[in-house]
């Protein structure tokens, strides 16, 4: 029997902030990275996992996964293996670190990078990329992966049962269907908020001639310079293209909306992170306000239990998952049982450091076994950094390619790692530690 | 111009794990714990922070400790110390940093001890207990103190300045009050799950004769059992003591409407954590099927957003603050104004290692300069640990005495900290590790 001898972790960043590259009207510097995190057994299997982050702050989730890999230490992988709902539960209700969220922020986030390893070993064992890993679990056995624990009030074990079992039918078709022709997918590269006029409508354009139908541009500086650049867009692109515009938590709750009636005229597909995530209440109140605008949210949403308020209160049209934010595919598939049982599209995040490479098996996945349908419904792009992963995503006709490589899709080539291991890698010694710099004069403004 | 020399951080343990005290249905074997700061400038000037943990899990709040204590170092502390307000937004809203909560979780908790240790300073400076510094600040000055992103709904700063400019009146007469007869205590001393009847019965009874009217037990354990308890302490006490009771978010929402209907025979005071904190609409629905029993919340409520939407469902009738869970001083300020906007009582959250010693000062100024109130206003007390601070509270009559000492409260003799940093305090090696082992053994239940 395999035990679990080792967890290791590094801490991976790239100096995307010397771009600005990501840049938008809160993250206005980001080091794009990654606590990366390999659980290892005594018979040399590995699972891999990640949580990204913005740069500083990274080596504290590496502590965080740290003190959670020695509560695997020493145990049983088949186990684990056997009962990933258990394997869930036994970090994230620790009895003692359950004080550091509960259930959300660092230690949340940490958490689901390890049950994340768990799960790629799972998926690299029956050979499968994660989404057709999970599609091809039995209802019953998604069921026993949740934690229903502060949601049974929404959505209840037995209601996961049937609607997991209403999405048996016509499965195979839809995994076919998804082999061949992949998933729809929207891109955010045109639309940084460090990126020059000029450039944004090039990319917007070329974005357009790539296929894509829906574009997103990040919104929140000056509401003069958000008007021009939406409408500089929509001249570029017309009518038809969808533009989804992003605030990135910008607003608090009446200058969203008097900030969205200045946009509303260049018809925003939808508007993401219009206020504070944790702000339950406060997106009900802008999505009544601007009505028919789509509200969106998720990235920055830390468990399930926002999740299913958002829902209650009728807060959002769009529900964004992240791959990363969550305890792990268990809560995420909380997160996408909960949206289809309030009928709402999941349209995940993605973008950053491996998030697409990560995400998009969420999307396969309810695709194939819960929603059923493409009904707008995305999986956010944007093209940067994926040379560094084992299987970098493939879009194509501005769609995503179904990943085929066993495991969950997080695992990043052993010399990137240690190229841009912060910060002793290669790749820090030649950039001079020019981003680290900036983020530390970023301090004096 | 005194400068920020250095930040440093101990983890510091107390094996409490081995007696049960503080054992509740969620919490069930917790070692209280410190992440204790100290923010140095060269001129020798020392401020005091810390956040309080239950063990396993402490490393990760020193790791984040340090990450924002680099952001200090360097700095200018007449600056920090000039605008408080300016300092806690500094670390808070960080580009990069910002990513690991938004404003929750471990980084909020670590953010918070360190903003904490400034104001140490600031009140030292000023040779005034916090409580009484903050009472003699001027209502722009509290107001230039508050984050008030994403609470603007409900709380502008013109609204918060008309607070507390009607709670000067009358204020000089309350300090007089104050330092003469204190606040009200409540006891939970009597009521941790792990005791047997018998000792929660004693218990129960000396705090009577002490003077308290209000006691706390925990429940959530089995149904039968808590009625068991409830009923026992009933005839115990007599019917004019108020008893409150805690779940520890032990319940969904449904668990937690039947089985309060269960405890209501026996007229509970208030029910404390009934479910998630994070579950704005689900205490919202408890409150309203268990009417006229109170609704009590916040001491794991992460951030003034999660608290204003308290507020605002109506989900609440007191807010229990705590010390060490939001972002210091600044974000408790919030807090106490919100709940005084919405005419809702503060009963601070305390026990643990510490937190009497710190929050006490919040409920001191409350009643000076906001809400000018004693009514069902109470500061939780628990007998344990206090001998290891500066200035351990003192209860009298069953009130807090006011705190004396110049500073937040949060300074731990240099030597408890040295024989409990843990693991190589001499502490931890006379206890043979045996509650960390026990600790790592819980992984095997």
């Amino acid at each position: 029997m395999p035990i679990i001898s080792n967890v290791t972790v590094q801490d991976v960043r790239f100096p995307t902030s010397l771009e600005l590259d990501g840049s938008d009207a809160v993250n206005v510097d980001p080091d794009y990275s990654a606590a990366y995190v390999m659980v290892t057994a005594d018979n040399g299997e590995v699972g891999h996992g990640f949580v990204f982050s913005c740069g500083r702050g990274n080596e504290v989730i590496v502590s965080a996964i740290e003190s959670y890999g020695e509560l695997l230490v020493g145990r049983e992988l088949d186990d684990l293996v056997a009962d990933l709902g258990a394997a869930s539960r036994l970090l994230v209700h620790d009895s003692q670190m359950r004080w550091l969220g509960p259930e959300k922020g660092v230690s949340h986030m940490a958490a689901g990078a390890v049950i994340n390893a768990l799960w790629d070993i799972a998926a690299r064992r029956e050979g499968k990329p994660l989404w057709r890993y999970l599609a091809e679990l039995s209802p019953e056995e998604i069921v026993r992966a949740i934690d229903f624990t502060h949601i049974s009030d929404a959505l209840s074990p037995q209601e996961a049962l049937e609607i997991l079992q209403a999405g048996q039918r016509g499965k195979e078709e839809r995994l076919r269907e998804l082999e061949q022709d992949g998933f729809p997918a929207y891109t955010t590269s045109p639309g940084w908020l460090g990126y020059s006029d000029e450039k944004m409508v090039r990319l917007s354009k070329e974005a357009v001639d790539n296929g894509f139908d829906l574009i997103k541009l990040k919104v929140g500086g000056e509401v003069e310079s958000d008007r021009r650049r939406m409408r500089i867009v929509r001249e570029a692109v017309g009518e038809d293209i969808k533009v989804a515009i992003d605030a990135n938590q910008r607003w608090d709750v009446p200058d969203a909306i008097e900030w969205l009636q200045q946009l509303s005229e260049f018809n925003p597909w939808w508007i993401e992170e219009a206020t504070s995530t944790d702000d339950v209440l406060g997106h009900a109140t802008i999505r009544k306000a601007i009505s028919p605008m789509k509200v969106a949210t998720g990235e920055a949403v830390h468990n399930r239990i926002i999740v299913k308020q958002l829902l209650q209160a009728q807060a959002i049209d769009v529900l964004q998952i992240d791959s990363t934010r969550v305890a792990g595919v268990n809560e995420n598939l909380a997160n996408l049982l909960l949206a289809k049982k309030f009928d709402i599209p999941v349209c995940p995040h993605a973008g950053g450091v491996g998030l697409c490479e990560l995400v998009q098996h969420f999307s396969f996945f309810d695709y194939a076994a819960v929603s059923g349908s493409f009904e707008n419904r995305y999986i956010e792009y944007v093209d940067h950094l994926h040379e560094h992963f084992a299987e970098p995503v493939v879009i194509r006709n501005a769609r995503y390619q179904a990943p085929k490589k066993p495991g969950i899709g997080a695992e990043m080539h052993a010399n990137s790692r240690a190229q841009w291991t912060f910060p002793e890698g290669e790749g820090w010694q030649e950039v001079g530690g020019r981003a680290a710099v900036s983020g530390a004069e970023h301090k004096h403004h």
